[in-house]
């Protein structure tokens, strides 16, 4: 049997414990439901939330036995220690998969990982969104079908300021007359970086199955496939060099 | 007349002041030969180094009034102030182009907007290099021919830690027989980065025609193109939003 | 002075023929609209229809005098002869500019360049168009701001069945519900390659001040950078070779 | 279990028949070096040959069999008909994964998809190669290491007329001073296309073990992740459409 893959899920967790609204939707927290959503077949998850400890649950342990690490954060990204930043940064570079939702587009660890403002348009209507799928043959829209449909979202609408994607996976079309570049992939070193749109905390988006099996297409994209890491620094030559004159 | 482009080279200069052999190389400086090297005819060309002034010769006014910057630094990146790094980044995302040289692989800069470690191989074996043109009909390989023979360089090897290049422009063979992607292109915010590799300061890199050949062709392609800047934040609808039940 | 481009406007020219309501909107032509938007200050402009003469109007001579040819084509794809075809792909490979325009999606030249079928959604129905800039710093997008509003257009819908392009210009949004690539770049050989999606026969798009912005910067950064064209074959080694045993 | 990835092993076959030197290095034909280092774990492989049959032992059948083909050609690419061209072609836009060798750069497949020349520059000088991974969490380079040693092999060089590739995994040095880039991803319709250069008739670089895992990771990589197809054509609006005055 292949073995499963460990996620880590990582919610600031704040929305759902002063808004009642957001309760509602999501009484366990985003976290848990997105957890849930990938199940138990290929992924062994765990959760962490922002308040949880010193270390926002991300301790070197924690982190050294995550394959993939999803990211739901808003209101609090600048609770967030840069030293922990740091940490989940180089955790990517050496290889760790990581997914980054919604509003965690503003997150410290998208924007270090981008080197771009991640800026973009943004509007609460009760509006309808429409996520194409432009590269159908991708393992993240596995499954999908030609698109997915959202009765009511936050819009997002371009300009993104993110660097053009190693591959664009997913377009949106919003009811109020924008698009957004919704589903992104991205290599940095060794890991491997996907950036999923939707998900406003009223909304129950993360009980979508169209959106839960992205998440898990997502998933399985981003695990390590390896656990080599190149070797830097000073470097012996493999060829004679002929003295120069 | 076109307008000319308004061009700052910043230079490190410190091997200049302590390391005698670069002194014999560069006896104006690094710095001084690139910006001679472009000429007048399409550039107005000034200078900034880091000791110049409590900014590294890069105050505001210096850089509202730059179209491209270069960047040369090594052994002192850590004397750069992180002030002055977000200050240039910021201009960067606005669209100013940006030119990094050789060992400015790893100066904040360039690593604040590569999200990357940039880290990469190195010999100082006194070796040939080539850099072979693979996107020839690229503005920046313009009048260069298939490759630049430069006798003598420090070697630089793959892996290098960056992200995918929007473009690979050139790739170099190094006779120890190490391969590098030499010339990279990447778009960040409204800004054009053009990295490059060649120019250890102790060999006369900066004066052969060629690489001062795609020294300003580079700056020709990273100058802004507009001066606009998008619009962020929140945005009100452009069609009808039906009231949701 | 810099010297002009010299722009060739390819037409199929045949529903300015036999549709009243189309000869009405372009009565000299769609590709007259096209050359008189470009103006004559950076351009200088020729024109040649499918029925010109045995060759389409497209002789060795006429495109060899051609830095960059824009294509406009719809019901007589089939019409074109494939020596003719053959004849325009050898001139991108070695550098001529190729401007793509709406239903020449289809055409035998774009998918002889793209290796795929360039088939997609299509709708005729009265619906406004909104074409949204996601790269705005590219030299195409220069002066048209956030996005272009058409206030009828045809609908093109994804998934299109095209290489993902080099540089993701323009996304459109539709009344309908769909969302299109419309603005993307290709470099094939030595040739640049430009997709622009507006410009349905029965619609007056082609007069639209952005809309001819547009063209006019594609036009510009599609020029050939480069006469020289690579070398291939045979090839001598450029250093030493050791005996093997 | 997870099913095994059909594989069709597709070889021209002609050198082994006319050259004792290449018959004495692969006895059974390239072919069955290729599909015996794939190895009967996660592949079920099938062959076919030029002069198999009519059809070069590419029916409908055999190709709606394959998930993923393997295509090495090299002195009679001029002998494939068209028909079966455009049937492999045709099967690649619809999802079939296809893993074009060595001088199947010039086979009709390849330039049919890649729509360019794919001319380059060759030599045979019995000399080094040394094949780089420049994209060292790329599925295709698990488990090879930094670099990839061979002996000897034919030498192929920079400029290499291809689209730039989608993903850049290899970069080849060899020892006569030339860089090529050896191993390139491309998506076309639902198809993914690895090309990876190492491979002359004469030299036993299919029984590299480091070679071979590059195949089956490429085969892996490159088979289907879905079965679906987009829907193409005349598309009814999924929004309402108010009607232009």
């Amino acid at each position: 049997m292949a073995q499963r893959i460990r996620v880590t899920v990582w919610n600031e967790n704040r929305h759902e414990k002063t808004n009642e609204k957001v309760r509602e939707v999501y009484p366990e927290g985003i976290h848990a439901a997105i957890g849930q959503g990938l199940g138990t077949d290929a992924f062994e998850v765990r959760y962490a939330t922002l308040d949880d400890d010193e270390e926002h649950g991300l301790s070197e342990q924690v982190l050294s036995e995550t394959d993939v690490l999803f990211w739901w954060g808003h209101m609090a990204h600048g609770d967030v220690k840069d030293e922990i930043v740091e940490r989940v940064h180089g955790r990517v570079l050496r290889g760790m998969g990581l997914i980054v939702l919604h509003s965690g587009h503003f997150s410290k660890i998208f924007k270090r990982l981008m080197g771009t403002s991640c800026d973009l348009k943004w509007r609460e209507a009760d509006e309808k969104e429409r996520i194409w799928v432009v590269a159908p043959n991708h393992p993240i829209a596995e499954g999908i079908g030609e698109y997915i449909d959202i009765e009511a979202e936050e819009m997002y609408g371009e300009h993104f300021d993110i660097p053009a994607p190693d591959e664009l996976i997913m377009v949106s079309w919003f009811e109020g007359g924008e698009v957004f570049r919704s589903g992104c992939t991205f290599h940095r070193g060794q890991g491997k970086i996907f950036y999923f749109r939707p998900g406003h905390e009223t909304y129950p988006t993360y009980y979508n199955e169209q959106v839960r099996r992205v998440l898990g297409n997502a998933a399985k994209w981003a695990a390590p496939s390896t656990r080599e890491y190149p070797k830097y620094g000073n470097h012996k030559p493999l060829e004679a060099i002929k003295p120069k004159s």
